[in-house]
Parts: structure tokens; C-alpha cells; sequence
């Protein structure tokens, strides 16, 4: 299991616009092979940073990179969200029970 | 259940020294009410952004900012990564299983 986390910097007056392509986005993800689930988060308080973090899983990086395709390259294009690209992260420490 | 997620900026050459704090700091935390469980994930590839991500679950948003008191301050004085303090986070989507 490859987690691949988001953290968006969404503009307040784009969460509208976000979401439409975060959900267009997810639902042509989640028909790719390797896609295993996700979990979109949204900041609770009024910080402008990392108001959504998006957190997914797939089996192996191989398929999220063959994922990144043309089709969600076409999704994502003039995305109203700044920089930082997702990144493929590993599990280095855990502790307690994490639910969800 | 509260998700408390932090996107680390930490320069490569802070990976020990971040990590010590984080094993100290996360050492301190899981003994307070509230604490359920936590993630460390680091980036795989070479992006210098958002290299570390914490994904802490609390019981409850008060406990949660119980739990950042005195003691917490004194272990994350002049830590070794940049801006970005961590945020509680609500679920407002989610697709597919995910394992943790």
C-alpha cells in the first residue's frame, strides 16, 4: 500500500470551483487499476495553509504514476489551487490506533 | 474522531533532529486524554516540500488543544522546520477503503 497525500492551498473563494474538480478528479482516479481508497479532508479553523488534504492509497506506485494519464492531466489543467504537488509518501512511525 | 494532520517542511539535512523532536514530542502527546493514534509519513521521491506529514486522530477538539500546553511548547522551541503549523481537519469526503 503507497499513500499519495495533497496538501491544497485553496483560496476560500475557491472551494466551490475546488471541489468540482476535486470530485471530477476522484472519480476518474478511483476507475484506474491500484486505486484503493481516499479520504478529502477540509481545515476546520480559518487558516489560509492547507485548507485540504487529500489522502489516498494505492497498491503500488507503478499504478499511481500510469494513472497520471493524459485524461487527468486534462482534469487538473488551470486547477485553481497553488503549487505543491501531491507527493508518494511511506509509513516510517506509527503509534495507538489510527480509525478509519 | 478529529484529524489532526501537519505538512512538515524539513530540509534533508534536519531529517535526525526533526525526527527526534517528533519522537519527543509524540512521546509527551500520546500520554494525554484524547490521543487515539498517529502516522508518521515521509516523501519518497526528492521534493523538498511537505517532506514529512503527521496524521494524528483526537478524540475531541478540546482535547486536542489541552494536550498543546506548557510542556508541548517547551519540546517544539525552535524546531528545525519551517511555517506551516499543523491544523484539525474534518472528513468531508472519502471514496474506496482505506487501510490504516
Amino acid at each position: 500500500m503507497v499513500p499519495f497525500i495533497n496538501c491544497f492551498e485553496v483560496p476560500p473563494e475557491a472551494d466551490e470551483e475546488f471541489l468540482r474538480r476535486w470530485r471530477a478528479t476522484s472519480l476518474y482516479m478511483r476507475e484506474k487499476p491500484g486505486f484503493l481508497g481516499l479520504r478529502l479532508h477540509k481545515v476546520t479553523s480559518d487558516s489560509s495553509v492547507n485548507r485540504y488534504v487529500n489522502y489516498v492509497q494505492w497498491r503500488s506506485a507503478q499504478e499511481w504514476q500510469a494513472a497520471h494519464d493524459d485524461g487527468f492531466r486534462a482534469l487538473v489543467q488551470d486547477a485553481p489551487w497553488t503549487g505543491r504537488v501531491g507527493q508518494l509518501y511511506e509509513v516510517v512511525a506509527s503509534a495507538g490506533v489510527i480509525e478509519l
